[in-house]
């Protein structure tokens, strides 16, 4: 099988797993594990934060990050297609009881005069704005990176008017392979980041969310509360500093790839490519092939090829550590044998 | 003082006061206030449901809406400028952990397949659709009345996927005096209904909810635990049933009395009607004039006229019991002067 | 019928109809109803804090306290029968997202020493004590009064620990009518205090919360969540002046009809007094004269006297405006009979 | 250091670590990871329900629980020193809106009439009873194993009424291993059930929750909505199914362990025992011997000797996979040895 469904399903490298094996572990509710202590101070200090924490997933992350920031009655500025909109199941709401205001993006980005006149006023009828949450790469706009004066500006809207930022950051590491800015430049936009190990970098399990020391000791709680504290996380934290260590930079294969399948499918017969693809995701549109998206992956998936479906005639494709140069090649003549048949 | 902010201003009428002086009354929680349980029976009959609820406002109506509708979790399918949205202080994230999930309506009307499009199937990342909100007359449209047949179109998808629809109806007999369709024809498209007794219809306090038997019986409970459990309610009702005899087909004034003010305005050199007015609300444009909302606002003031911003150089001015023919006259020389001037 | 269920069912008195009447009133969420700004300054004053809000019920006054001091995951220490905690629907936590800490009261005061260890310490395990409540007088401990040395026990308590109280003062004024004590010196003891205008001072509807200008701010925007927003409110606040004004010495009388039908019913064979009869509130157990709650209140009923059950054998019955001397004369007359028979 | 401060802080024995390094994965978050597939088959066998869910702490688990079976304003019946309402940071309430009815128990056992007369009848001012909890091993009153015939009555009550129970069994196997009684019975007591793998069954990370396939699909959405979701969760699956094959009759010698070592302590002077030890849990009591918890601890402490205060004069010692049986002898002999200097 050849699984562009996400980078989410990459199983972790030998020396992940050997490092898994042999980690040093401990009760990390005590804040005694020494490798998630280690990932932490790594993570913190490739974001530039004052200290970092180990979540399980990228979704935790996010959610925590909210709780922390936020009162309930509070509300959101979060582009529409946000994955934290989006994709999380409405937890902001039902965790912490805050509001989306959704601003429609161009890939991703808002517009910041469209956040700055979002931001309520005071008054007896309006929530407070109590957080902006960013994107970057934006999934649902195919990978698509924020534009680092984008974020920019935002920043400052959002200092002037005394509202904090939140990055999602599920996948900053690609961006910042694509573009060369280093994630730390990234964040020092955001009062908070999150990044996820377990998508492009290759990690089984966990994300890191980012900030000051207040910010961090106040969502270790939250975090507890979602049932996150885990005992002997160093079996997952190891593999994930074996991620931040040698998935970075292999990266750049992930974008190639992209590239590569996006330009090859680009070139058949009743293909789309929807997305400027500047990182690893393609967004297929296959209603000129007279495909529904759904009619498409069955016959993939009878090739052994995965992908998913993002619209009514829109596939997703991610590549990832488990797609190899020669993996694109032959889904490239697999779709070509397919549509000319 | 001409008080144009809103119709929420207007003072108890004579008789009003005389029905509050009057009113039978006793214990609504056990249920035995016979003039709430007149007024009660008289909306339920209105609007053709099984059973009416007396909540203190709008507001409570909506929000008690909500809570007995959905589960924490759930997406709420609304238009982007509904007062549910903008003016309840995200109380449905705060109160019933519910997420909105906003549609750019025309003039307060979602497209029914914008609606459609927006129902969450079925996936572990998704939110629940749990309701679809509609509000009509619209007040951020300008008191815009929601076609009947844009109503029908959301009613059969709704039916289709087998979730509720809840009407804010704040301003509802605005709209059935405008277009004489009866609200309970407007309501039988909706599962539930609020209507104010304190808008248009000039009563001092309180508003209606609606829906079937078991609905009511739900909503009395999320009613009690917001506090809005009275003791001798009557006194409040009373003047709710003065309000439904006498204050319907009084509306029609308001609403000509809203168009001779549109007109006259939009003949102003400078200001510009930015709402098509079909009941008692009025956007207003003043930026040609070269004011500031806030600007013509104080100016207005010290003409002993009052309205409300709506926008950086938009004023909504609404049209109400406490304003006649000849207020309305003498709102249109003062403008007249103050723009010569 | 004499109704004896409770100070709830009073009826409004000629001069409260005639102030309602009268009131001279305005739009209450603008800020402009004169009757209800009276009336916040006369309850400010009386309870010598700085702002005081109307709402509309004695738990619509808790919950706002609740929602206002606390966060979500704190916890709220609270003796096991007080009202909030087992008449409120569960509000605290459905509402404010706070865990009560119940301790078993003596006559509804809790040992300060209970309270004290209950203050939870800095943990990642625990909530964060957000909250101490305190209810005078007590109402399932029989309208028993906090002693006043309780209450400053509790005080120094919370003081030392930097933790808010709030008091449900729902009949304070009871207390303050038999102790001597005025309401402002309880009110010292606590950082926001609630009472009710409907309960023995006969209003029909509304209630007080009052704290510090900060405090009423806050509050104000939950109220508006809540939907306790009202518009010409001072209908409501008018008869509420009037409670305030005529209904507060009063309550003396309750307290006598209160002292006479319990010594009359103590009198009777089989009935036991289950409270120290200090305010207006009597527990009566009827299980020695053969009868369950549910039976001895069926053959009240048939006599035109109502009371209410508070337990498999117990009774509830609550002196109030509506019930003479000549009543309570009447009703142990009955009891008599009944009990003869 | 020998570690006595909780079973939780045992380390991966060596076929654990063997078991993360070869575990065969998936993306869990698509249900393809066949090992944690494995373990919940495996778990949900054991315990005699339809379906189990993997989740990362007993915490999330019970969280889960509550959010699965209750409804915000709903209340649930617990005893008063459970894990549930002591150490989860008042999440029920903050995450699930749910009050907590606290019950004193004997030894955590709530006496079966107490959980009937804690059922809420049917009245507006009550919440509703959504769920009642159970523990067992009971940690707070020292791993006290819950009598069956106990959660047998409470079952019976629980059914007669309709209210659904959740066992927080952390610690079920140590009950189990010293009753004899297979987990599954004790399960089937109730309607779910979470147990943890990673306290004295020793693995790194997590927990299981078990009941109905309909109710696990609900568990597995709420998981998501926590950020429970992971990805290849099989590396914390694979140890956790060597903690079921491994360490389940390994805990009998936990159990000889502190039946030795809280006979020791008994015979040392000043030292009490202040609970009935029946499995791996216990409480000194070290007053008598002129020592504060703490000072205590600092005095165990330099003797490369940890537990955890209990109360102000308590210490909670939890024997586990990390202590021998020498180990123990060792902790007698320094205890003896500091109390005689």
């Amino acid at each position: 099988m050849i699984d562009l469904r996400s980078d989410t399903v990459t199983k972790p490298t030998e020396s992940m797993r050997k490092a898994a094996y042999e980690a040093e572990v401990g009760d990390d509710v005590y804040g005694e594990d020494p490798t998630v202590n280690k990932l932490e101070e790594k993570a913190a200090e490739l974001l530039g934060k004052e200290e970092a924490l180990l979540v399980t997933s990228g979704t935790q992350g996010n959610q925590i990050a909210v709780l922390t920031h936020c009162n309930p009655g509070n509300e959101v500025i979060i582009e529409a297609n946000a994955h934290l909109f989006v994709y999380e199941g409405a937890s902001m709401s039902a965790l912490a009881g805050v509001q989306p205001y959704t601003i429609q993006g161009d890939r991703g980005a808002m517009n910041p005069s469209d956040v700055a006149a979002a931001i309520r006023a005071e008054d007896i009828h309006f929530p407070e704005t109590g957080l902006i949450c960013l994107e970057n790469t934006h999934n649902k706009a195919g990978g698509a990176i924020l534009p680092f004066e984008n974020m920019e500006a935002i920043a400052e809207i959002a200092s002037q008017n005394n509202i904090p930022i939140h990055l999602d950051g599920a996948r900053l590491f690609n961006a910042s392979v694509a573009t060369g800015i280093p994630i730390s430049q990234y964040a020092a936009c955001t009062d908070t980041v999150q990044f996820c190990l377990s998508k492009g970098l290759g990690a089984p399990v966990g994300s890191i969310i980012a900030g000051t020391k207040e910010f961090i000791q106040h969502a270790r709680k939250w975090r507890k509360r979602l049932g996150g504290g885990l005992r002997q996380a160093g079996i997952i934290a190891a593999p994930g500093l074996v991620a931040l260590e040698e998935g970075v930079e292999r990266l750049v294969e992930d974008h190639q790839n992209a590239q590569l399948l996006a330009d090859g499918l680009a070139a058949v017969n009743g293909l789309m490519i929807e997305n400027i693809v500047e990182t690893n995701i393609i967004l297929v549109n296959v209603e000129g092939a007279g495909y529904t998206a759904n009619a498409f992956l069955e016959a993939l998936k009878s090739e052994g090829i995965l992908a998913v479906a993002f619209g009514p005639h829109t596939l997703r494709m991610v590549t990832n550590y488990g797609v190899s140069n020669e993996d694109v090649q032959h889904v490239l003549s697999c779709v070509q044998s397919l549509l000319r048949s």
